[in-house]
């Protein structure tokens, strides 16, 4: 089964007559609930699983602990002036895993939390053949101030913050051997410890009309704007969404560096649209934002100089 | 590693300094975290992995979709006047599974989660070779009706609510091939679909000075309370603590069904504290509530005709 059709068959099964509690559920980067207090609560989960993820042999329990952490909270900064408070976490552990693996995983795990503000309050762990941890996060998000998928308009500007594809160039790295050099070196450790932009979402969310993580790649985080808003895309990279790195490995490496962009998968930056003016007012504030494109009432994404069919990121 | 030394370390590494927003974090049934609302929220996470808690060729999406909810809110139930809201799923699965099975598994979520109020609001997919799905509930509850592990008094009477046994006799009726009968019927059924106290819970959080639900086998639960709370229980069984399914099954197969009782686990009872004129009081509201023992001051747990080392049952 395709990811596509399953998330179209569990947003039908789980799909609720509207309620005051629920304000958002499957489908969103979060989940948006109503516990009664000031703020809303906002409510994510993800998981690592060895053998889809990551290999053990390529991974440390510290780069592992990194991951799960920076995965699960860039959805909870996607849906705007929102902050992680609580993570939860289950984790399979093979019967032979060295008590000092999981110490060092634990420590990390609490450290990186810390590092977002954001307390492990519990789990629970299994005995399973090979390593896997899902972690739940909880957080709070003004109520006025949540950005949801969905509320692109069209005339708006697409754009976004931090480097796209430099996860995938790490992976293939990681699996074509051992990092050779000081480039090949940062973009692994793109993939293990992707930069969380925690600090520019309460900013977008002034002016963001939608967002989301990229976390499936560009060109999936386009199609799921254009879905669900039931728009179009038009376009047109400029060489500075991608990372100096990126561009370098792939001038070494004879690649397409669009194609990374497009096709990566992991990256955890922010994809949002808004008004032209309000972009203005945002790039003032965060010069490394990029405009890479325009919403139009005609269906589909249109990349300008990438004509290629797309091989996007499965994650299942 | 033993499960007792994880638990260990994992209290050690993530006990946080005592904060308004953590009331209780890892090491009850439940987080205990305060969002600002009147109640306060519960978080509980556990999890079903193939090979170790079922075998695909013995369980059914529907099977396996409630076993999964019933484990989770019998976490928030055991934490008093508290009712399951909200329920978050990460699930891995092979490829090859066919797209009905995660149909009838997903419809069956729905339903078993509706059946104790909880909606399923969020969830992750992804590839592994075998299936497992962990799942975070979150809750709500009365600030002062909120009963943990630790409260329990030298005099409390020990008193449980829900056979204890079935479970672990219906694994093995499962893994000897096939359920032979009615009663073996039944046993199998109570492994997969464990009755959940839930209309109890808030009865006996009037009442009790400490409360946890059973999913870890009798002795495990009363070796917790004695540890929590530094004293001893002196335990007395009673048959009815026993069902007649299994009391009837241990007389064919000359087992004993004291060893079911102490050494089973995921029955999901609820075992609790309190002193003996509250327990007269109970016993009018729940007439199957089962005084099992005493709380003294002397460590150690003492099972009256049970000398035997029990195994206790271990998730990991």
């Amino acid at each position: 089964m395709k990811e596509d059709s399953l998330i179209n068959l569990f947003s039908k099964i789980f799909s609720y007559p509207k309620s005051k509690d629920l304000i958002a559920g499957v489908g969103d980067d979060c989940a948006v609930i109503d516990l009664g207090a000031r703020e809303y609560a906002l409510v994510t989960v993800d998981e690592v699983q060895e053998g889809t993820h990551f290999l053990m042999k390529f991974t440390s329990p510290s780069l592992l602990a990194s991951k799960l952490v920076r995965m699960n909270v860039s959805d909870i900064y996607s849906m705007g002036d929102a902050r992680p408070l609580f993570c939860f976490v289950a984790g399979g552990l093979p019967r032979d895993i060295h008590p000092s693996w999981v110490k060092k995983f634990s420590v990390a795990l609490k450290k990186e939390s810390s590092f977002f503000g954001m307390k492990v309050a519990g789990g629970n762990l299994c005995r399973s053949d090979k390593v896997h941890f899902s972690m739940t996060v909880i957080g709070l998000a003004s109520k006025g101030r949540i950005v949801y998928r969905k509320g692109t308009r069209v005339g708006d500007i697409i754009a976004s913050v931090g480097f796209l594809g430099d996860a995938k160039a790490g992976v293939e790295i990681l699996l074509s051997g051992k990092a050779k050099n000081r480039i090949e070196k940062k973009l692994v450790s793109r993939f293990w410890r992707p930069y969380i932009r925690h600090k520019d979402s309460r900013i977008i969310a002034s002016y963001a009309s939608a967002m989301l993580d990229n976390s499936d790649g560009l060109y999936k985080s386009l199609s799921i704007i254009a879905k669900e808003n039931k728009v179009g895309v038009d376009i047109k990279l400029d060489k500075k969404i991608a990372s100096p790195e990126l561009i370098s490995w792939c001038e070494a490496k004879k690649k397409n560096w669009r194609e990374y962009v497009c096709s990566g998968g992991e990256d955890y930056g922010l994809i949002f649209s808004m008004n032209e003016k309000d972009f203005q007012l945002l790039k003032k504030k965060i010069p490394d934002s990029i405009a890479i494109g325009k919403v139009v009432s005609s269906r589909g994404i249109r990349i300008e100089g990438y004509e290629k069919k797309i091989e996007t990121f499965e994650h299942f």
